[in-house]
């Protein structure tokens, strides 16, 4: 039987900090070790790091980019989606992972927080937003409180959905 | 000169509670009384009753649906946009706005309210989503306590935009 | 009984020649002389001339723009949808009209020829492309003459489709 | 320095003849036996058979899904990317190619080589649409007689670009 490769999207936004930066090439480098696809937005900042990390320890990386010119991929992003519809691509990042890793907060990760957990998908958060309603916080973002942490934790729940026939 | 059309989104869940509808119903009927054209996902729930609230008072509605038959917008919609992107179409129900008013809480709306934060468009929130990063709340959703004053705060900034030459 | 109001597609390239910016506009004005809505991508060329016929006859006019800024659409649009999608766009130019008018042609307006026929949306051809496979032509591009009977076939097409309960 | 992937996209209908099953799959061996990623939009018919092919032989798939779903693709593609935009997926199939082969002919074959030849990415057609406008025939569309003709051309002009600066 074939084995199936398994997907995580990594998600944070183009222009953030060092240490950010660090925390997301460490993300990346974690996906890589356990021989699981980096799916992410493509482009600068969290994405670029991350995909670095990821390429450093020979992962395989897709970058899902909002324009219409594959060229625009940050340099680490072996497969480049050239989708063309803008920032709608969200979505798309996030529907391609069967787990996401948010980390810090612009308000594109937010969006694709939201269509992950529309969609079933687990989302684990390292620095990120807390959503709430109501003065009731919504639980569904699980915390992580290290890049290790944050991508066994995502391997062990895709692998857990698996063997119950996601 | 040529008066401009003054647009607001209403965005909110497709199935929602009846106090919900009720609101969503008001909030229309407000947006009409105010000559501005309605701007909603074209669906059920909110986007419904919005509309209909709308219609009652002989307002303009447009209905941004995600899928590609016309004929799948509430009856309360004049100008159904078949969009065919399924919920990547929450980001042009955002920014085809001036201003949105967010009601309730679905993921769905919490993908359009980072949308529009995103895109600079400002957000007024009727008992909806809540949002912090780091403990430390983002306070740019704009709280309003009835549809009255939310369709009053929208009209304001908007008119507001458009005197400093949007 | 609410009546419907008809909608048809005016496609066409953002950047044409004089004469058919005139077949263009006469087009947007027959629309609107039938008390239909005139769809289009929001831009200049066929679709700024076309909006600006329908507009001198007071119709209503509805831009659906493949960038994410409303104020990008021509000056004749009455109601811009922003998509942020790109040239993504055009598969929901073509189906939220309930008939397409094909006014000259670049390859943007192929793929809207495409997407109506692939909706089963009749289309009807002004001096545009001809399709063929394998040497045999594809007809279902109805041609027409003159902008006045394009628009008529349009209006006629759909009001048989609508009693035949569209 | 490293060296980069090349991408092909085979695009044709879902639901086609078994000769055309036939051109296609040898079509995905034709380009997996050239070291290239084959990029489908993930379904079935044409997209499966190219899949199939150029799995077969080793080779790297991708496919660009219309729904948001990552397991609705066929069982040959490795990298699923599910975008959730239907039918506007087209233009991120060609968009995301350097060189786009296409064969026999769905109205969706025709919007994608539509969306590729206004980007500037090389078509070949094997049995597929022509184009002409006014009785004068657009020759964009490079034909070729077999699939292992179609892949050479395709690696060819993709190569000469590359040398030239892509």
């Amino acid at each position: 039987m074939k084995e199936r490769l398994i997907f995580i999207a990594v998600i944070g936004g183009s222009d953030v900090s060092p240490p950010v930066e660090t925390l997301a090439e460490e993300v990346g480098r974690e996906i890589a070790r356990h021989g699981a696809v980096l799916v992410c937005g493509g482009l600068s900042g969290v994405m670029e790091a991350a995909c670095r990390g990821a390429d450093g320890e020979g992962g395989l990386t897709v970058g899902i980019l909002p324009g219409d010119n594959r060229l625009s991929a940050n340099p680490y992003v072996k497969i480049p989606i050239a989708t063309g519809i803008g920032y709608a691509r969200n979505a798309a990042v996030a529907k391609s992972a069967q787990a996401v890793i948010a980390i810090d907060g612009s308000y594109g990760t937010l969006t694709e927080i939201a269509y992950a957990l529309q969609g079933g998908i687990p989302v684990i958060g390292l620095d990120t937003w807390s959503i709430s309603i109501n003065d009731r916080e919504d639980t569904s973002i699980i915390r992580a409180s290290s890049p290790k942490e944050a991508v066994e934790s995502a391997v062990e729940l895709i692998k857990d959905r698996q063997s119950e026939g996601e």
